[in-house]
């Protein structure tokens, strides 16, 4: 049941992509102009293996506090390169796997991309796939020794492999010696723009009308939340804990910019 | 007889409510407004799974002090969902268990979830869950590791998955990273008014007569139970104790009052 | 062999009795009143479980320096219950357990118990039970976590239970987080008045004559043994140790007082 | 080959009684009054055991220095007894022994000596049982629990049984909790009086004539080994120690007394 | 399998010479004079361990920060020995591998290397070998022993052994004592001079015509990248991840001498 | 396989003796007269083993700086005895061994030493076999227990054993509780006067003529290494380090002495 437990892991080609297409869950909103600078980024990383012969290999990092939506670029990005070979390596898929079922897992799927001449893994949520608890700390060090060789070893003559990895916790990387293994990193920002959330808020088309939607900013703009200057607004959210805060609001109809507000608050920001 | 054993915390979808049930063995007492509200917030989680098509999970935390009554809202709250799927996921149908086989038996509830189109899932007691000791501090990072995960993974497509999870120390969340995971948190207070206390002591009729009442709540405001300034007031007890603490007394009919008041103020209050 | 070790902690029901029978080796010695008070309140959580619907759980501990005499006063406490289901749990019977071990053969007696309407357990020696050391401090936390849960689970409908735990180090229940688990306490005082001491004399009748106890008497007063107020007594020993002491002195029929002033005050107290 | 191993170390009672005999290597040399005070208590612990009805079981430590002459003594008072069952349990006899093994072979003894009426068993050099290691510090908590319960735990009915454990560092049992075990201790002492030393010298015959006796008498003055008083004297060694030491110098015929003091001044004292 | 697993990282002579080649990817390009000087400190040994009698042993560790080009030059020197024995043995082959398999892998090239009468072996990135992380710290310990005992070990008789090990982290060697076991250390410096920089960059044809380079040149040393003190130069950088951002620069090929800068400078040096 | 194991390391006898012979490998120069005093030593603690009555175990401890020349003294003497059982135990032959199998192999030894009426055994490099590491610190804790009863456990009734151990720890065998295992302690030297280090270039030949010669001498005491105080000279290298470092020197003919003294001077000293 061992090498069942890998074969779940290891679907056909046409299923991995289905995966990365899944956690793009709610689309790709354009809020703000860092996030077309960030895929077009991706997009260069993506030429670069594919045609550079010094360089068969390239590992990315992206960072970004929780629910910024790193894996939602990371995916976007690997898809958009439409590499024969593209795959999501998550702990997702590994719950229940003991610490050597994980290594075996990880080491798979490298394996199987070298047999591709060109391909991109998704190496997602760094920290998790590390078991990292900040108590202690404790972290899995034979699943980091696995990560480090892998995300620096050579891929066998004549096999390119890009790799784009995403944490919530960069500090830790260097602390485990990780962030040396990566040529470049890309940061992915929390939305602090009250025009950004505004952005989010018409795309998902919580109001039903002009007045509620004028209320609603009326009560951001009351509660603190549209300083111009990022490093002193208050607001400060990942668009996915964003999306989530939104559908809540919405169960309360009659009452949603208020909802909408406190919960924005009482995040703490 | 590994599998024997997740069999036997696997039972049949009537049972799973049944347990439900057995958990809220002495009722719901409203002895405080507060009850309705948490009572009411849960029924609109319940709501927002069941419509919303962007947030097809939704993790809720339930905190408070030591028998508050945690777990009688959190499965009172599930059982009135009326979803295919109800589950209590507790450490009392663990016990003996090897960390691998609770990692498994948890992961089961979870993958058995993703089979009906509506689920609720108690996750009680997550510092037991979690083998958490405050010295070292010790906990099985295998179990919180799973939890991370499952409290944040999507379902598959067309499920949805309501989770209620409790836990009498919340501090520890933060620190092992758990917390983040959590759409929204409720707290369940303890005890802290006299008019609260002799609602309860009215419901259980511990009482004989009127004359004995009055004695009693002459006893407990002189022992200094009567502040109404909930951070100043002398008592604080969770309502599971509270009811431990008056069958104790009704073993000595003839000093009720006396018996009462004495083990309330043992407490260290 | 492990499900031999097993039935060999599992006697029937007969043996258990007796197993409660041989720890009051000495029997029950009368020397103060408080012994009397814990007796009595005994009794009471022995009716309270009999009688009472909402509180089919009833969890006592017993605590007090080494020797006192708190696994006699326990076992005294349940036998006198006559409960259907009456067993000592210690590690006595657990020499040479694995920690796997140790956790199935408490789960074992909790499950036997739940088979009887009506059921005292007497857990003699938690500290010895986790097996603690000051050191580290280390101790099991698998058995610790088990006995977390077993003390505060619900016995199935119908079932209940009387749990009776001692220890000698009741401050490591705090650290452990397991003190919460107690409904109620009882403190097992050491001898510390001469009158107490002088009563245990005769009980066990050292003396020969009235000379020989005089003597005694004038040189244990000599000794700073008599103090009427508790706390600045020179004197404080558990029972079961001046019963060890007196035993050594009667090997010296020439010089019993001597040899039992010159113990007592080598104890260090 | 487990049980094999196990059989070993429970030879016939002939011959554990040679293995008690074997330890008193080079007999008992009465070089100070304390040692007939040790053999002497060692007698009256003997008959307690074998005459009280409410002490089956008495625990008695020996401690010391290192080479004090704990090992020959204790196996001396054992052998003096002449109960039917008398063994040595000693981590000689359990050298590349796992762990469990280690309890296995020690819970074995117990459970034999249970088997006779009358029973003496010697626990040689309790820190060597315990596997312990000053940095850490590390030992066997498995093997700890396994002592502090069997040195504490009543034979069966009809069974007595006399410990005699030794150990050459006390400190650490009480660290360890297992002081608490004991129903009495005795002091194993160096030799640190000139006259005992010299007492030794004349019984093993190192001198070949009076005029050498003299003049290391007089180097040994020289070298301050002569204050009677203890405290203050430089002359602390164990008789094991010193017998080694005048083995050595017995080698160099022409120098004896000159190597004699040199290698006690090198030992630090 | 796990037979398997080793015979696959023991390829024939023949494949272990191209895996010295393969990580010599991109040539060795002669910047500066070092390099020669190292290439020629690792001829006499290669002679040394040829002729010598009285050192059939010789370690030498080749050390510098990451990307300084270790590897390559290590592989170089091996190769340039033509012993009949030549092997790379890197973490790259040992991915997924148990501690203990990691010790045999270890051992057996050591064993054939022992076969043969004149043998190199380059133990490569001795910290990844070692699974180091610098939280805890965390390290194989079984490794390191076999590490050092392997690199002290005389061969057999008539056998002679060239060991060339690298590191990026020398200070850890000091503390894990394995430091000693080095006969010679080599340092492998990063490029930190303009004009080591601009002959890397001539060699790999980055610019397209003069004036390209000329202003690239310009760009750089108005960045800070001209001092001649190599200890102030605030350029520092491995040949490895030069080679790496040349490669990214040539993808904006309309913007390569600013693309160059800006990464030289983003790396924080 | 383990057996097959443990059999590689129990090789004949004769077999044995070519062990100790080869780690003398360059032969005994005697550079100073402390050489002379230690062989001697040696000597008399064999004639002590083979005649006294009293002491038929006799544990010496050799113990110097990394390379002063431990081993080669040690298999030196054992080979002088002439003792029917003479063995090397190192970690040489015990690669890739886990601890158990270490204990196993180590116990084997001594086991098969018990069967010669005479016999020597030299344990060589302690803290090799203990698997010390100073981070932490780390070292098998079995092996460490099983040295200690080894180094002190009387042979069987006629059996006699020298045991001569060395270490170039010194310290940790007392932090460890080993120290107060050896009967008698023999400090190596290193070469540390201008004198030896003549001696021994003088031994080996490295120069070609005496004009050579008195040029190094001359650079030497350039150098500074010239102190005929012992603990004010530079000069700090044990004889293995400087045999190595005199090869070296030799690779380069027309640069003999420069080399050395350059070598030297790198060493740190
Ligand atoms: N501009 C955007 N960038 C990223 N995600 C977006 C964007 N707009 C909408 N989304 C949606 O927001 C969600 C982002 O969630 P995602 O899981 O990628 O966040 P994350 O940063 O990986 O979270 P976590 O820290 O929990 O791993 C997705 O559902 C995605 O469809
Ligand atoms: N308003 C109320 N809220 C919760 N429980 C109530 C209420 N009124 C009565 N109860 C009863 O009080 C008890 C609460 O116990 P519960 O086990 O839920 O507490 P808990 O906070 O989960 O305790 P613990 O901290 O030990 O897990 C139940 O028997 C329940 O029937
Ligand atoms: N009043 C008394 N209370 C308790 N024990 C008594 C009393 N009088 C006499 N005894 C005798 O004293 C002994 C008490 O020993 P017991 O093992 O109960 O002490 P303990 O406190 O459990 O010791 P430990 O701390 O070692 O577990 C028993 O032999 C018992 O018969
Ligand atoms: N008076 C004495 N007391 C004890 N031993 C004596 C005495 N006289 C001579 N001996 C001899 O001295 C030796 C004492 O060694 P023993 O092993 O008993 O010491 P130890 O204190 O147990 O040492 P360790 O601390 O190493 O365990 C024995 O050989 C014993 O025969
Ligand atoms: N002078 C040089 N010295 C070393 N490598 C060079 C040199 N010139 C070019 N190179 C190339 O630079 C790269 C050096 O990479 P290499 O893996 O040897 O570095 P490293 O120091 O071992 O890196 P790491 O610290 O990651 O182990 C190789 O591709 C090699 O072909
Ligand atoms: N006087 C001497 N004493 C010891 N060894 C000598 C002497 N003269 C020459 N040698 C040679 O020097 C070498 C000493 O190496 P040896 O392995 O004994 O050192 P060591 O102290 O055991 O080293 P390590 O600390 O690495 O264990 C041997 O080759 C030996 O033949
Ligand atoms: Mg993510
Ligand atoms: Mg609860
Ligand atoms: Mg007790
Ligand atoms: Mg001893
Ligand atoms: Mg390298
Ligand atoms: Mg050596």
């Amino acid at each position: 049941d061992f090498l069942n437990a890998l074969d779940e892991v290891t679907p056909a080609f046409g299923v991995a992509k289905e995966e990365l297409e899944q956690v793009v869950e709610n689309g790709i909103i354009h809020f703000s102009p860092s996030i077309d600078e960030i895929l077009r980024s991706g997009e260069l990383f993506v030429d670069q293996v594919r045609t550079s012969t010094r360089t068969p290999l390239v590992s990315v990092l992206l960072h970004g506090p929780s629910g910024s939506g790193k894996t939602a670029l990371a995916a976007t990005i690997a898809q958009a390169s439409q590499y024969p070979f593209m795959k999501l390596l998550s702990s997702d898929s590994m719950v229940g796997f003991s610490e050597s079922q994980k290594v075996a897992a990880i080491s798979k799927i490298f394996a199987d991309s070298y047999k591709s001449p060109l391909s991109v893994i998704v190496v997602d949520g760094l920290e998790r796939l590390l078991d990292f608890t900040p108590i202690g700390p404790r972290f899995s060090n034979a699943i980091l020794q696995t990560l480090v060789v892998l995300l620096s070893r050579r891929p066998p003559k004549g096999r390119r492999l890009l790799i784009i990895s995403t944490t919530s916790n960069r500090p830790i990387l260097t602390d485990l010696g990780l962030a040396e293994s990566f040529d470049a990193e890309l940061r992915i920002p929390p939305i602090s723009a009250l025009s950004s959330l505004v952005y989010v808020l018409d795309e998902v088309e919580l109001f039903h009308d002009r007045a509620q939607r004028d209320m609603a900013i009326g009560l951001l703009q009351q509660a603190g939340f549209d300083s111009n200057d990022e490093t002193r607004s208050r607001l400060n959210i990942g668009v996915k804990r964003l999306l989530s805060v939104i559908e809540m609001s919405r169960q309360e109809p009659e009452a949603v910019a208020e909802r909408l507000t406190t919960s924005l608050m009482g995040l703490g920001m």
